[in-house]
C-alpha cells in the first residue's frame, strides 16, 4: 500500500499545540484546512502565525505564502474529502475524544492518516468507537512548541497498520521533525516518563533541604542538561566508557544500584504535605527573578540551539 | 575569619579529571604545584595541556604562561606550606583517601582549603583520621570535563566550616564556574541522583522494547534535553505553567502519580538479565555509528553552546 503524498493537512483545535503545528505546516509549503470552536480563534490563529514567523527555521516559502495558505473553517466536515493527513489537538478527554474520532473516522476517506497530539490519552483508548478504518489513526505526539522542538513521539495502538506508521514518521521527518517510535503503548509515552523520573527526583532534593530549587536547576543547566542537548543517556554512557556501554553498567551498576535505593527510600510524595513545602521553596526563587526575561533568552537561544545542531550534524 | 587570596593550587593526581583541572587552574592565571605516582604521568599531563588549550574558554593567560606556570613534583610535602588551596583527583577507595586526607591535614597549613574531586564518597567518610583541622575539608564535585562545564558540586560534611564552604563557592565561581551548594551529603550528590533516575528509566524502556535505543535517546537530544541545556526542570515547569509553579503542580500532580506508579511497576533490576538485553540493544546500535565523529561533534558544539549561553546570559 502506498499513500498519497501530503499536500493538505486538516488541523483540528488551535490551542497553543495546534497553531503551532498549522506554522510548521504553512513554512513547509502544505496546505491547511484548520478549524477551531472556540470564538476569536480565527484572530488569534492569525496573530500567532504573524508573531512567529521569525522564528520558524527553514521555511520553504514567503511570507506571503505561509500567511495566505490556509483556510480557517467553522466547521471541517465539508472539506474532509480535501485532506490528506488530520492533525488532531483537542482537548485530552475521553468523552470527546472518543466522539471526535468516530466523527472523523465515518466521514474522512479511509486512507487518510488521522494523527492526535495527545500527550497523555493512547489512541487505543479513542479509537473504541471507530468502524471504518482504526488502522490509519495513532498518536504524533510533539514537544512543545512543534514548529521548533524537533521530538515528535509516534505512537501506534495495537490495530495501528504499518504502512501507516511508517508514512507518519516520513511525514513528520519530511518536515524537519525528528519522529521517535514508540513501539508498546505505555503511559507518558517516553518522554514524559524520563521528565517524570527527573521532577520526582528534583523534588523529593529541594523538598528535603538537600539543594536549594535555584541549584537544583544550576546542576541540570550547567552540566547535565549541556550534554543531553548533544547526546542522549546512553550515548552518553558509551562515550563515557571509552565506547563500550557493557563497561560503563558493568562497573557503574552497584552504584546505580546505591543510588536508586536511597532515591526510593526518600521519594517525592505527590500527596503529601511535601508538596507545600516544595511549593514554598520554588516560589522563594521564583519571585525573585524576571520570568518574561528567562523566557524570552531561553526562546532565543532555542532557535541558536538547534541551527547549530543541524549544521554540526549531531 | 577571612581566607587569603587563591594564587597557588596544588593538585594530586592527574587523571582525566586532575588534568581538566589543572588546564582551567592555568587558564585563570593561577599556578599549580601538581603531582601523580604513574609512571609517565608528568609527560601526558604536557600532552593534555597542549592538546586542550584550544577548547578552554576565556583564558586569562597566553599559551606561553599556561603551559609554564606549572611545577610537576615527584612529591609534593616539600610545596605543601606554598599552596593557597589543594584539589585532590585521588582514587576513589575509601582506604586511600582516610590515608591521604590524615596526611594533607598534618602537613598543610590550617588555613588552606582542601577540596575532593570525589564523585561518590562524602567527605565525613575520609576525614576520620583527620586531627589538625578537618573543617577545611570539603568535597568540591566536578563534571566531566572541569574546563569546559561549569558545574561544580560544593559538598560539605557536617564539621566543615561555613568559611571554607563560602570560599570555596567563591573560588570555582571566580573561574567561570557555576558552583552548586550540597547541603546535606546525599549518596549520588545531586547530578548522578539525577542522571541515575533518568538512565533507570531509559534501561527499563529500551530493554522492554518499548523504543529502541536510538530513539530514547533521541528523544533527549530532540526534545527534553534541548529545554534542559537551557532552563532546569523547575524553570521548566514554572514557564510552562505560565510563571506559576503551583499550578503546574496542582495540575500535573495527578499525571505524574500515574506514570511514576507504572515505571516502579516496571523498575529496571541492575541484577537481572535484563543487563543483558539491555547491552545487547545498545550494542546494535552503537556498532552502527561513528562513535569518534559523534564524540568530536559533541565536543565541538558543547563548547559552542556554553559560549552562546554565556553570552545570552541565562
Amino acid at each position: 500500500m502506498t499513500l498519497p503524498t501530503i499536500r493538505t493537512v486538516g488541523v483540528i483545535g488551535t490551542g497553543v499545540i495546534g497553531s503551532s503545528w498549522t506554522a510548521l505546516f504553512l513554512a513547509r509549503g502544505l496546505k491547511v484546512i484548520v478549524t477551531d470552536p472556540a470564538p476569536g480563534a480565527d484572530g488569534k490563529l492569525r496573530d500567532y502565525l504573524l508573531n512567529h514567523w521569525p522564528t520558524i527555521p527553514n521555511a520553504k516559502v514567503t511570507q506571503d505564502e505561509y500567511l495566505n495558505n490556509f483556510r480557517f473553517v467553522k466547521a471541517i466536515d465539508t472539506y474532509l474529502g480535501d485532506l490528506d493527513l488530520i492533525q488532531e489537538n483537542g482537548p485530552e478527554r475521553l468523552d470527546f475524544k472518543r466522539r471526535l474520532f468516530a466523527h472523523l473516522d465515518a466521514n474522512t476517506p479511509e486512507h487518510v492518516l488521522i494523527a492526535s497530539s495527545s500527550s497523555g490519552l493512547p489512541s487505543s483508548e479513542f479509537v473504541t468507537e471507530c468502524e471504518k478504518n482504526p488502522a490509519r489513526i495513532l498518536v504524533g505526539h510533539p514537544f512543545n512548541p512543534p514548529h521548533l522542538v524537533p521530538l515528535v513521539e509516534v505512537v501506534p495502538h495495537q490495530g495501528t497498520g504499518d504502512a501507516y506508521v511508517t508514512a507518519a514518521i516520513e511525514f513528520y521527518r519530511s518536515l524537519g521533525k525528528d519522529p521517535v517510535l514508540v513501539k508498546k503503548e505505555t503511559p507518558g509515552f517516553i518522554a514524559n516518563r524520563l521528565q517524570a523520573a527527573v521532577c520526582a527526583e528534583a523534588y523529593s532534593l529541594v523538598s528535603r533541604g538537600v539543594v536549594s530549587a535555584e541549584d537544583l536547576d544550576k546542576t541540570v543547566t550547567s552540566g547535565l542538561g549541556l550534554r543531553w542537548a548533544l547526546t542522549g543517556p546512553i550515548m552518553t554512557n558509551t562515550l563515557g566508557g571509552g565506547g563500550n556501554f557493557n563497561h560503563v553498567m558493568d562497573h557503574l551498576g552497584p552504584a546505580l544500584k546505591t543510588w536508586l535505593y536511597d532515591m526510593r527510600r526518600h521519594e517525592f510524595d505527590v500527596d503529601s504535605q511535601d508538596v507545600d513545602v516544595l511549593k514554598q521553596k520554588v516560589n522563594e526563587w521564583t519571585s525573585r527573578v524576571n520570568l518574561k526575561e528567562i523566557e524570552e533568552s531561553r526562546d532565543k537561544l532555542l532557535v541558536g540551539l538547534i541551527k547549530s545542531k543541524t549544521e554540526g550534524s549531531i
